[in-house]
């Protein structure tokens, strides 16, 4: 089922949230807390931003396990970014492949998904078909997820050059009306889960959604602040003092302090703006 | 540009094709002795029939090279069938990823390319609009060689359930038309090269073929006999005689025996029969 | 802490063992059931024997988890042999890499370990000094668990050229006082566990031990019967009757069938001979 | 037989060296200019520092070839850093695992090797056993690299905690008087190769010694200037002006560009001070 983690804000070393916490990103790859299933050792990436030197972000993947990953332990330490998206994967849909290891990259816009669409396969094809010629070739691998992105991202190509949080929250609204028509028109009666993160470097959107309004969404939460700091094996949320913000989305709590995540309410985006102030959209 | 081999007939140890001749694929993986681009470093596969076991073949892949695989070390000498296709892949369309490793496989049957289409995004969608949804479905990777495959496929499905080595060259003859619609259709001007092999445990058939009849299409030999041989560091075909038939198709020489290589005519199929009978067409 | 089995007898397929069983080895790689740590999923191996090719072993490991690996996956059902062993890692001593993959090799012999000596690297070097060239030079890796095999083969190359499974037993008994005078000259108090497998394509012996008499060693069983069978979803040892028998060594039960399994007695070896009769001896 | 550069100087993006000029380390992992066998696929490593993070490097290495490594084309773009070595590998001494990829860390060095030592099992155990217990334990992988690193390392420790660019060359020379005075005792006659370097963020030291002053030594060159430039597909070391100062050493020219490139005399080190001032010492 995945778990992913989304920032915005201050620069941090990325192994703050990687190592660090008590139920760190490498924890939850072995045995994650808010999932039935507790592994995602399918794989993992990370995408960050450095803005001194390119609009595009890094991304590095890797079909192994995350909590084994000697280049991961190596570099996470040595990553300080201002933008980033962590993902460890528990493979659904798609081979464990680096083309089907999130996040999943278009110019300077990083994406993950943590969920999944049942039957996907009754939908391929009309989803492809429904693609422009640039995204119907960007994607490379077998998710669900890549696939949804491509619509997305196609809906996003629709607002121009330059584009706001809000606008990033309109083209998810626009893929998940895609979705639910296609899944309505070929016949798929499971609820469909989707908890996703966009990232570009300079804004954020979360979205916590299912399908069927009668359930309840896979957790995400997000947690606000000055800034995410360990120290002495703690990890914690600074309170938001000054101009300095942070703004951090993840599929399950790092810690057990209770005042650092907030629930993002069901069928929800959260949306994460240049000047770091966040809003909220509930899914139409 | 990938080198391969296939080879039907007495059963042998897959290490007198790998590792054994002077010119053995794991050279060629090194340093392929006609071709211009002679490294064929981008991962490997094999596949082989175990009849007494299954009719569907074992398939082992990789994306590391050939020539440092500890596993393709270990398993070569050890595996030992009638009915086999190895690849060492030069990428060409398509990441490294085991995906797209040849040999592709569906049901019992096995496929080998080595050339490939230039501009192939040119006729991605199109091509892929041809498939019936099961092909559709089957294609996992991002090479033209399996998207091609995927229309002989369908085209090999018309022939019902049992076919013959005459109704596989049939169907290669319907994807090569296919091909040469699509490339006229969306403008690929540059030649497109395929040379191909396919096997499925008791036939075999190899296309050496390029688009342009003006141009040499890429190397591709046979060699027949009663059995493969490696004795002191010398392989050779050894002659038919009495019932024993081995029949092999390979990209380029094992060894400089002469009279073990015989060319398959320019854009020419190969076709074995399940009696190990030899037979030829020309492509139309 | 790893998850073994060992398999002497009627030759099968090894997916009866890898994918089959409710309680699998694929299954164990995931979410052992006789592990306080459930996740072994720091790489595996299968070695196995066939015979009329070679006395030697053939040996197939992989860095990656064994419940996501399509070459095992093709390879399982295509294996068919009277003699293996199959192992899912959980690294403790040493990186994930081939080198500290098990089975491990030498000459026509495969061991592999489920436990582990803490803080080992106290007795590696005297441990190591104690080597004769030739097995000091045939360790690749880092485990604890290659260099006490190192040890078990110096004290079997004293045994000649041929040898019994009674032989390999004193071997590993050697094996055991050469451990336990390092552990006592070097101060290590902790507990060394040692749950061993070893084949040579004719005898088996299984070693379930503690250092501390006080305590229980790791979960060891063993299954005897004529042949292990896996219809629609059910496997099971079939009674011995006539001359077929087969015997198995595993970290723990791969059914609920209960009569199946027997524990090997604490801090025992069980010796399978080449008649596949069983016996058992007290560590000394 | 590997390809190496070492950079130390203004801060730069990685891919000024791995992707860029002419004949690049990825051109050179492909297909070595100044090598008899051109092929470098074994494996690779970059390692660099990030001084406002860490005294400690970073490091990624991987057991595929780097022409087609996604992350490293993805990483080294964005890697911008003041020093740094990069390696690709020929496998001739040890598997190919990550821990013989170069380069090797011990806290804030980095070292890698292009050459090798023949016969190196000959010396291989008498070398260990001179080492310090840390020095002994901190080896993981079997490569003669390693091990003479591991030596060099022993020699260093008795500067103490600071050193300069002078002790390392002293250390370096130890290192060769023990490898010398190893192989004439136990008889190795073949020539042994080492061009080594040796980073640590603020100085560097580059070796090109082979054993046998009558023969010639792999090729290594270095290059000064004020910083190391790329435009439109050229690039080139700019002359040194004002207090800017890079230096690089390299086992082949990455340009055609012939001034910008000096061969490191014949059995001599390059001696990078932190002023990046340049020295000379003859091996003795």
């Amino acid at each position: 089922m995945c778990r992913l983690l989304a920032y915005l804000g201050q620069p941090i070393a990325m192994d703050k949230f990687l190592y660090e916490p008590e139920n760190s990103m490498i924890k939850q790859s072995i045995n994650a807390k808010e999932l039935e299933e507790p592994l995602n050792g399918d794989g993992f990436g990370v995408g960050w931003y450095t803005p001194t030197v390119s609009e595009e972000p890094a991304v590095f993947v890797s079909v192994y396990p995350a909590w084994n990953n000697r280049n991961l332990r190596y570099l996470a330490p040595k990553i300080v970014s201002g933008s980033l998206i962590a993902h460890v994967r528990a493979a659904s849909v798609g081979d464990v492949s680096e083309s089907n290891c999130h996040p999943f990259h278009f110019k300077n816009m990083l994406m993950a998904h943590n969920g999944g669409v049942e039957q996907f396969e009754k939908i391929k094809r009309p989803l492809k078909s429904m693609l422009s010629d640039e995204q119907y070739l960007w994607v490379k691998g077998q998710t669900d997820s890549e696939h949804l992105f491509a619509l997305f991202l196609d809906a996003l190509k629709k607002k121009g050059e330059t584009f706001t949080a809000d606008d990033v929250a309109d083209c998810f609204q626009e893929m998940i009306n895609h979705l639910n028509l296609l899944m309505t028109t070929y016949g798929i009666e499971e609820d469909a889960y989707l908890n996703m993160v966009f990232v570009d470097g300079e804004r954020m959107v979360g979205l916590r959604y299912v399908t069927n309004a009668a359930v309840e969404p896979l957790s995400l939460y997000y947690s606000e602040g000055s800034k995410y700091v360990c120290e002495d094996g703690m990890c914690r949320m600074v309170p938001a003092e000054g101009k300095d913000k942070s703004v951090m989305i993840v599929s399950e709590k790092l810690t057990s302090i209770a005042e650092d995540w907030r629930p993002i309410p069901k069928n929800h985006m959260i949306l994460v703006y240049k000047d770091l102030s966040v809003g909220f959209r509930r899914v139409s």
